[in-house]
């Protein structure tokens, strides 16, 4: 499959079928998708497959035990990593100064960038994945069932294996509110009308407004989804965590 | 052609022809790329195409006039945003509260998958694409050249155009170093070895060594290329403009 007719046609996954996912298969997926940029070549990241039944009980519950974590055969895991490179540097008579945030953010571009060609690459053979969005909520119970060692954070987890669902594809919005030409232009709010009223009125959202009670479709990510107050107490620990790990003083 | 030839064959590209790239075909890329998975399907993210050469020329410095940057005939810029998202819900009688890190982080997340998305696409559509990765490190001036307003966080700058140039495929570390089955496994000094030495006796290594004097590789990049005085000082720059933007306090 093309990379376009990939993007276009896929979905996120979140109910696998028992068919085995080889690690074959997860390696020369790996390898490819290694391929993408990485700042000045340095590879900053590390990826844990997991399979065991007893870790994959272990990581649950950091990911609140959501069913697209459960059900999956198989969770990859990746990470930012300086570990490794620091150890390459200090058996090389350099002495890395990778304890800062700057550090952390370019291995993470290279890392999230990583996930997204893997992800592209299981879709196109025929793998369904789910992004869960829990990781850096949940770094420090991650890194423990995991054994990530200082200097290594992880920030996505996709689940996956082959699908036993085939969902409707999600809405996205016009492309042209979110593509700027030359400078940013700001939103009227007729230009927020314009592009979101669309989202109230799908069918699926106006039963998720009902059955939650509220007014807006809106409403349902300040008020339930993603509240302050977990944002807060996940910043908290996030940070927490970057300092354990050696990024933050 | 197919994800996988997509990625084997990539090469970053920092030479640009004269042809031009339309908005077309940006915008049909940047569409397709918009499939990608993002949290709570948010879409947290803008993009900003830049080919004006008074702006192009603004932005310049903030990537060190590095030639991949002063050469391209445009500029993409993906930024993490709640400005589009916030207006959404108050116009919808919902309070955020996305005025936090980790907000921002799951913002990153979607925004850098999607460039990556946008990554393949241009390079299977014939273009050459290079990351700058200098957005983090200024992201001041590029908000300032790029009118972003609060609550909107410059992420990755992509440089494109038509290749002027066809450079060979860069070296890779063997899949297997930066894969873990199961858990991590922490690596020994022979590991290290196994991996990495190959890479100070790469003829274009040994060059650089040697013209920049020094013993080692790891020394290249600890002393002259990513030093810790610059990490620190771009890190400050960084939690600064967070403070700036709405997302620390």
């Amino acid at each position: 499959m093309s990379v376009q007719s990939t993007l276009d046609n896929r979905k996120t996954i979140r109910k696998f079928s028992d068919k085995v996912v080889s690690d074959e298969l997860l390696y020369s997926l790996l390898e490819s998708a290694g391929r993408t940029s990485t700042c000045g070549n340095m590879q900053l990241y590390s990826v844990v497959i997991t399979r065991k039944p007893e870790i994959l009980k272990q990581l649950a519950p950091a990911h609140f035990s959501q069913p697209a974590c459960t059900n999956a055969p198989v969770l990859v895991t990746f990470c930012a990593d300086y570990n490794r490179f620091n150890k390459w540097c200090r058996l090389n008579n350099a002495e890395p100064g990778y304890d800062n945030v700057e550090s952390l953010l370019s291995a993470a571009v290279d890392t999230v960038a990583l996930a997204q060609s893997f992800s592209l690459l299981a879709e196109e053979n025929g793998l369904g994945i789910c992004y869960l969005g829990t990781t850096t909520y949940n770094p420090r119970p991650i890194a423990d069932a995991l054994h990530l060692p200082s200097m290594v954070v992880p920030l996505v987890t996709l689940s996956l294996g082959y699908p036993a669902e085939q969902p409707a594809l999600v809405d996205r919005l016009d492309v042209k509110s979110w593509v700027h030409s030359e400078t940013y232009s700001d939103y009227s709010d007729a230009d927020i009308h314009k592009y979101y009223d669309y989202k109230d009125q799908l069918p699926e959202n106006q039963e998720f407004i009902k059955i939650n009670k509220k007014q807006t479709l809106a409403q349902i990510f300040t008020d339930i989804r993603y509240t302050k107050k977990d944002g807060d107490f996940f910043s908290e620990a996030f940070v927490s965590f970057l300092r354990e790990q050696g990024f933050l003083h």
